[in-house]
């Protein structure tokens, strides 16, 4: 059985990304030899149509798969021989498996929001969900929300236009599913119908600091109506994990609102991926442990 | 402290070299997350004067040192920004280390057979050594037996010019050296004034069966005389080590001559390269170890 693995990232700005730390140390735990190394295109001075150059060259060194971030996401897909029906789905690729059929690209990114959601808000009320950002980490979030049963999906964004069209876009691949579209300044009207929050922009990060909207549209008392309502406090999850506490999530804390922060997804992509690339199921929780330990230490 | 490393071995027909298995094994003995990939330049299309961009490329994709074996150990010199001054004297390098000082080349070849030769025989007598085999392995070898203190060495080669270029080679660097060159015809003559005899060509190899002389030349009884005899029977040693018992150390033993297999040579060059590589110190007995039980295991 094989028992080495060369993993790659390639994005733009990967440097600081925890995912190398996050595979080697789980490889090491398997009795693997792993090793996970960024190829920034920044660095390398390729543009992001290069990925496909880049991912030949990693193949040819004898890297056994890679990891895609932005901007190469939808990109690097005409160069691969096959891709999976969900990635298909979404137009976008964070994970390519070389086999001796050729490179086969996955999108761990949605499959890891949904477990995220469901290990760690398993009793979350997913009768209506606002979701802000529309950009390509929202489209792997709206079609994990609306794989999971979320009955009515909200998209918001700065962007109305982006906003129609990830919804249009979801709806031609769910066509059961309520997705609807909206601008961010509809939010102190859409909140208060909401079951559940997601914050899919960058905002919170160290280098875009703030909140997605006004806090005070953060509420403890259940939502105004519907059928599904149970009368609980408004969830509020963020894909931001750099840092782990979000001033999203404080705020939510504070009036009492139950939160998931970012770390989850991350771990959830990155266990969805170590199992394509190793055949190995990791230990999530493990994992999850390993990440709030790294965030700690900045 | 780095704690992940990344290793190629760059040569023609590297497919089933031990060096993965053997650098891997040991790196997660230490913690490490070490891979270790073999980059086949028949296999990848490139010829040996392709080296160079092969190096580049490896380090550009992360690579953090390399091994170099035939027919590339000359050709990657003028590609490197500094070499070790042990390198410079061979004219050959076997280990490139990236630093930020750029790519350093160095020759574990030669210090790991003078390691091989002080662990495996400490007491092995150096008056008169004949070594059979003048390439690029004799080379590595013949330094490290001046190195040790041989009073005379005696290069034979099929190829007289090869051996007489070699033993100049060898003047050149040791001037106080006493190394003559011979014709392998010359080997019924040489090998009863000897104190000890190396294999240094592929004679013994599994696609090369035989000797690389006629045993009936080995000898149990001390050799005809010299200062430093001591009246012990002629020791042989092989740098064959796949298989690790080549046809001329079987007949060594038959007739009571003390042996070393090529295996000591092949891990010491990998211990050296293995510290230069991570600044550890390995394992050299559990590395030796290792090799034996992957020869075993074909």
């Amino acid at each position: 059985m094989k028992s080495s693995f060369l993993v790659g990232l390639i994005g733009a700005g990967v440097g600081p990304s925890l995912s190398p730390a996050l595979h080697m140390r789980e490889g090491f735990e398997h009795g693997l030899s792993y090793v996970y190394k960024t190829l920034d295109i920044t660095e390398l001075g390729i543009s992001a149509e290069g990925v496909g150059d880049l991912m030949r060259e990693a193949r040819r060194l004898g890297f056994d798969a890679l990891n895609i971030t932005h901007p190469c996401k939808e990109l690097v897909i005409e160069h691969l021989d096959r891709l999976d029906e969900a990635a298909a789905r979404l137009g976008a690729v964070n994970t390519v498996v070389f086999t001796e059929e050729g490179a086969i690209g996955y999108n761990t990114d949605t499959t890891g929001f949904g477990r995220a959601l469901r290990t760690g808000m398993p009793d979350a009320p997913l009768g209506t969900v606002v979701q802000i950002g529309a950009g390509g980490a929202g489209s792997a979030v709206a079609h994990a929300l609306v794989s999971q049963g979320v009955d009515r999906l909200v998209i918001a964004d700065m962007d109305l236009d982006r906003a129609q069209a990830r919804a249009e876009e979801i709806r031609r691949h769910h066509p059961d599913s309520a997705v609807e579209a909206s601008h961010v300044d509809k939010l102190a009207a859409l909140v208060p119908e909401a079951d559940g929050l997601v914050n899919c922009t960058p905002m919170g990060m160290a280098d875009h600091p703030g909140t997605p909207l006004d806090t005070s549209l953060l509420r403890p008392e259940a939502r105004a109506g519907g059928e599904r309502s149970d009368r609980r406090p408004l969830w509020v999850a963020d894909i931001v994990y750099r840092p782990l506490d979000t001033a999203l999530l404080q705020a939510a804390r504070e009036v009492g609102c139950p939160t998931l922060h970012g770390g989850h997804m991350a771990v959830y992509q990155a266990v969805d991926a170590f199992r394509l690339i190793t055949g190995i199921d990791p230990d999530a929780e493990r994992m999850l442990a390993h990440l709030r330990e790294l965030a700690a230490a900045g």
